[in-house]
């Protein structure tokens, strides 16, 4: 089994190579502006996922790389001028800001639609499942935030952030062929890591729960929902030594 | 067989009363309000093909309706103020002018994922693989349209509008279970299709190969698709007069 460096390294080299739909013509070059430089924390879940479930992560790329764009495609709607208006994303210009609003509009429904084609490469259709439930989540989760409609913060955070983080779990069971019947620890795990990774992200970038709990209450509230982490993959029947690699990564992590 | 009518009322009806996933919350206004109101076109040729084809066209429902989500969700992102900037679609207000543009931009998205929902509640993934091909044609042909760089009209409206035609086809012979081998005809016959609804529209709204070909000269065209389409049926191994009558409708169609 690799490091979740290692993953990292495997994920980015099949993003970087992802051959794109011929027919989306020039729209392409935003698509593939838009999907570099993340940290593939998603794709490195899946893939040391699937490990620890025991398929060789080469056969999780496609489902990775899907995360990865849904990610990516919310990314780019997100900071869409009508939406958060965020003319920069991971240190350069945002899409809309670098190609057009237009084009930004369609590299978002682009990344989308390439995020299904490559779920929809295994036999079955539980990948693709999986992912539109999540995607829809995240919308819902959105509409919450955009709206200021959210009835409060954990359910906006379970949407937003944490369907695609517990489908990042989820995709590497359907690939590794889990029965539904023994995913529960798995998926119990899977919806920690959401909440950890959206904790943390929130006392580095001091908003959420930093705001609501203080630094000390944010700070226990994460170290508490690494610990569940850890207890959920304690009772997974399997060699999950990775997969406690990345929650102690994600609660320790500086950036 | 049941005629074109008759399956336009029944796609209108499941339509109707489509249960939206309930995380999207509020989001579920804007989807519903995109959603009426259209000719249900695509979704006819898929319910009429799938009845041609040997089975219930009700089986074939959810495929139908995610090519109307799929359409849906073009004409809400192309309406808005960054591509086309249309405030009125089907006779009132856009789903941009009625709920704004944030909420517009999450409605196409909503649109896209729940028809991938829909797409994927069949057993094999090749339903949603069809939609996937088609959606990524039909974003590529938007991009070449709004930044002027078609190579030509053909290539513009089959990627535009040929594409979801051609899956509405295609994705009833997954639904009825037909071999790959044996599709040709059946999707050389949803390919005319597609340039006759094209080419007939353009005569309506008076642009497009009306202006590039002069109304006699495009109703030229038109008929010769139709003929084209009829002939293909001809080598369809099946009864396919609904799907004539189809043909003939959307010739002689006068809105």
């Amino acid at each position: 089994m690799r490091s979740p460096e290692e993953l990292r390294a495997l994920a980015e080299s099949y993003l970087g190579d992802l051959a794109l739909t011929p027919e989306l013509h020039g729209q392409a070059a935003s698509v593939r502006y838009a999907l570099a430089g993340g940290k593939r924390v998603r794709a490195v879940i899946c893939l040391a996922t699937a490990e620890a479930a025991g398929v060789d992560a080469e056969v999780a790329l496609p489902a990775a790389a899907s995360l990865e764009l849904v990610h990516a495609f919310s990314l780019v709607h997100d900071d869409l001028p009508a939406l958060d208006n965020d003319a920069e994303r991971r240190g350069r210009a945002s899409v809309w800001a670098e190609y057009g609003e237009a084009t930004a509009v369609l590299a978002g429904d682009a990344l989308l639609a390439e995020a299904f084609r490559l779920a929809l490469s295994y036999p079955t259709p539980e990948v693709g499942r999986e992912l539109a439930q999540a995607t829809l989540g995240m919308i819902g989760g959105q509409y919450l935030d955009i709206t200021g409609s959210t009835p409060d913060e954990v359910t906006l955070h379970k949407l937003k952030t944490g369907c695609l983080f517990s489908a990042s779990v989820g995709v590497a069971l359907w690939v590794a062929g889990i029965p539904e019947r023994d995913q529960s620890p798995w998926r119990a795990f899977g919806d920690e890591l959401g909440l950890l990774f959206q904790i943390v992200d929130d006392i580095l970038d001091a908003d959420g729960y930093l705001l609501s709990h203080g630094e000390d209450g944010a700070r226990r509230l994460a170290d508490e929902a690494a610990t569940r982490a850890r207890d959920r993959l304690a009772e997974v029947p399997a060699d999950t030594t990775k997969l406690v690699d990345i929650v102690d990564g994600l609660a320790t992590r500086t950036s």
